[in-house]
């Protein structure tokens, strides 16, 4: 594919796409990734981009949640490994909570795959600077940040088959787990489990957006990056989410964008 | 991937997602095509998934443009051939006028398996029963569909490299061109030509929709089927057509039904 001109305005959406079309080659990412990974390109036209203010509130109670949680976790599939796989160590590492990988399309393979590249991303964390406001021992602190998901010794009751799989230390255990990108039946039976599920996606009418307990209608890389940031900052409360309003926000944003144009 | 339910309410959804990830294993895409597709998943699912009423009208106006037009072509890539090729070979044949295969990542290989198939297809359509309201003998009028675009002997003017080159007989010859799922840069230059460019793009906010002479925002199957009846019909001239103040439509459509879920 051609290079990418610096000045291009949708400069970051192509290099996401490029992003996705180099990992499914490289066979990280289940066959339909590219076409999940275009449903959100679309999406995130519609809404402009950029995040918009009812998503940085969203991600402000998702980093509330996260800090008060017991065991919190983050949940990572193909899409979301390549696309913030980095940023979401970083959060990881703030946290002291562990990434789980966890594949919708799962095959020991594809695992391993994933592993290796998240442990490749974590040396490179590790070796960064320490993110701005933060105060304390990085490369510990990234390096103490536990991959998890190759054990498959735990599994998420009311799921059948390879579906549900998972770490007995990871979501298993999880009162509170992150989930960018997570499919509609996961969802709904993480929740029916009493864990509280903050979805990333950024189709407002998507099932898995429809049953989290805060979603994030988001760009999963623009929402890791600001998760930092408010998890660091550290100065909201859990409120008492009203999920179903926040929906129709995200949705009355890609109604005023696809009127005004 | 598991079965899709005769049920699913997605079910048209979901097999023409299937239909694209097998073509492009089988090497008939090219790598962005998966990606393609998604983002046309995520506005069809907004358009309701259905053919709104100003598509409606945006087809019967470029029935009425292709049945005027002295050369006719119909443009077909990768994506609209596996996703509607046999409905495009019907309306050609309606027409009698050619089918170019015309691809933006141009390769032999990917030219001469979209010609094949393309053969194929219209080796099925050729033993179909007559459409609907149409007399004659529909053997020998798919038989004379002329499959285009290996020849490679002619260009269009104003554009570079391979993406210039085209069929003589067919879009360097055309004065009307249906062209689904088209580039934007190729769009305007062929509307730059003086040519009738009827797209087919499901984004009524790409660049190919906004320079099209005529577009329709619908899901290229869906279109494809429409278009022949209404060939068939030839019940409606050519009118002014205001393509902005179409376009505004479908953004309402979009913006309404983001709105009422």
């Amino acid at each position: 594919m051609a290079e990418i001109s610096e000045s291009h305005p949708r400069r970051k959406s192509l290099i996401a796409r490029q992003i996705i079309v180099d990992a499914t080659k490289q066979g990280l990412l289940a066959d339909s990734a590219m076409i999940a990974h275009g449903r959100g390109e679309a999406f995130d036209y519609l809404l402009g981009e950029k995040t918009s203010e009812i998503a940085k509130l969203s991600i402000k109670e998702a980093a509330a949640r996260l800090i008060a949680a017991k065991h919190p976790v983050i949940s990572v599939n193909g899409n979301t490994a390549v696309l913030a796989g980095k940023s979401l160590i970083r959060v990881a590492a703030v946290l002291k909570c562990p990434i789980e990988i966890n594949i919708y399309y799962r095959t020991e393979k594809r695992m391993k795959l994933l592993y290796d590249f998240l442990e490749l991303q974590r040396m490179d964390v590790s070796k960064e600077e320490n993110p701005m406001d933060w105060s304390g021992d990085w490369e510990t602190a990234v390096r103490d940040v536990k991959i998890l998901g190759k054990e498959e010794d735990g599994s998420i009751d009311g799921l059948e088959g390879p579906r549900a799989i998972c770490s007995a230390e990871g979501i298993e255990k999880a009162d509170v787990i992150l989930v960018p990108l997570e499919d509609g039946d996961r969802c709904e039976v993480l929740v029916s489990l009493g864990k509280g599920v903050l979805v990333v996606d950024l189709n407002p009418l998507s099932r898995s957006a429809k049953m989290a307990t805060v979603t994030i209608v988001d760009e999963v890389s623009r929402m890791a990056d600001l998760l930092l940031e408010y998890i660091i900052i550290n100065s909201s409360d859990i409120t008492e989410w009203d999920n179903d309003l926040a929906l129709e926000e995200s949705l009355k944003v890609i109604s005023i964008n696809s009127n005004n144009e």
